[in-house]
């Protein structure tokens, strides 16, 4: 495991079950934002210094593969990971593996842009280099084997 | 029923359930902002019209009391009416109850005051007649059974 | 528009919201849900039906394209479509659909299987036929442009 | 501190804001249920030995003051402690506190019976001495100043 970075948990919740038992689909998507923000808090780019900085990160496109089900009690690992990064797009992974097991969970990603304050597209590399490094730096990092 | 105003539904859906197969009781305060925000709109004073005036009405507490379960796919009418409002404080009630057989299901109160845009409360008679005299207008109205 | 269906209308709540002051886009997956089962509903296999049927229709996979932002208080359709169906598996797609001005908000699919009571999948044509046949029919149907 | 019990926290999570800035009010029940099966899982009644037990501790009523707001990113406690029992009924309250200012953010209670698997009321005391035992050693107990 990288040195700089624990594994994001999650304990799923009871309002987190449906009536088939298992936890519903939906919320793998927001423990992929818990682990997404994790990751940018961990690496000195969390909410403050995206506010200060004036960098918005949307969410463009989201995916999902639901491998195996989670219950109500269990904990997951959410592992994030850059999979793609020009300064301009972004693209993160998402393992959801069981503690206990190591079992996939699912499989997901997220794509993303930047956006300055007035809410247009820009280059990290151009506008903001420290921010532009520290993605860069992220690319191809495993987050759970290291 | 009122001529004004018509009765709020939802449907239970399905991401509403919990794992006992009922919908999940937090839900159930959503619903009650559902109704609210719905009962707002059809007096002339919904969304626009609280930007525009500057007033903001949080949320100071809430509660319910679960009657009876809902199931998915069911469809409930929650109704709300003004309990109390002197311009400065505000208590809504709520009943959700059952669109097919009538039944009480749950029964709520939510609590508010009434914050300027430096959030500082206000006295609504004072700084804004108009929107004051739609809250004393709702006082004491049924909305289900007039 | 097809005559057997209506267009799955969704107000956007407050609840939904975040505090980037749109809707967070975990809830286009509740959404998509909520269009489903109301299509399914609407041609013949609601809840009951299922539960009679002992036919379960998992989630294997989920993705949504964010095109533009959904406020609170906007209503959007959610317009499914059978995109491919061959008795083993179903993928339906998506659109979010601006009520007021039209435009598309979204865009997304939903893989599924079936499984009978025991959790085993099953080919709906030999275990099924008229459930195979409820589907079938929906393949290539447009409900929007109909 | 208690020494069996540890304070429960929760990270106030993106996906639980909402477009006035804040955590929306509804995730506060959310996180009381949260609490809860935290604090029956650390005295030996989690969902297992629930299932294995046969009584459900279905919610009757619940409320909840908000004090002062909570912001994304922040950390919170919250913290459980059973106000009523007998057997029959439990009233829990909860005290949601800033896991860095101390402040006191809100307050609520929830009220529960003890159903048995045929979802009929018991009595603890009567039906299940060991988890009367359980609940009746919490009472009055303080788990957050020792």
């Amino acid at each position: 495991m990288n040195n700089e970075l624990k594994l994001y948990e999650h304990k799923a919740q009871y309002y987190e079950t449906d009536q088939m038992g298992i936890i519903h689909h939906s919320n793998y998507i927001r423990w992929f934002e818990e682990a997404r923000t994790d990751l940018l808090d961990s690496v000195g780019f969390g909410y403050d210094q995206m506010e200060e900085s004036g960098i918005i990160i949307p969410v463009l496109a989201i995916n999902c593969e639901y491998k195996s089900m989670v219950y109500y009690n269990q904990t997951v690992y959410i592992i994030p990971a850059v999979e793609f990064f020009n300064g301009i797009k972004l693209t993160l992974s998402y393992r959801v593996i069981d503690k206990v097991s190591g079992e996939l969970r699912a499989y997901g990603e997220s794509k993303h842009c930047f956006l300055n304050s007035n809410h247009r597209p820009v280059s990290l590399k151009k506008v903001n280099k420290p921010i532009y490094d520290l993605f860069e730096n992220l690319v191809g990092k495993d987050m759970f084997t290291n």
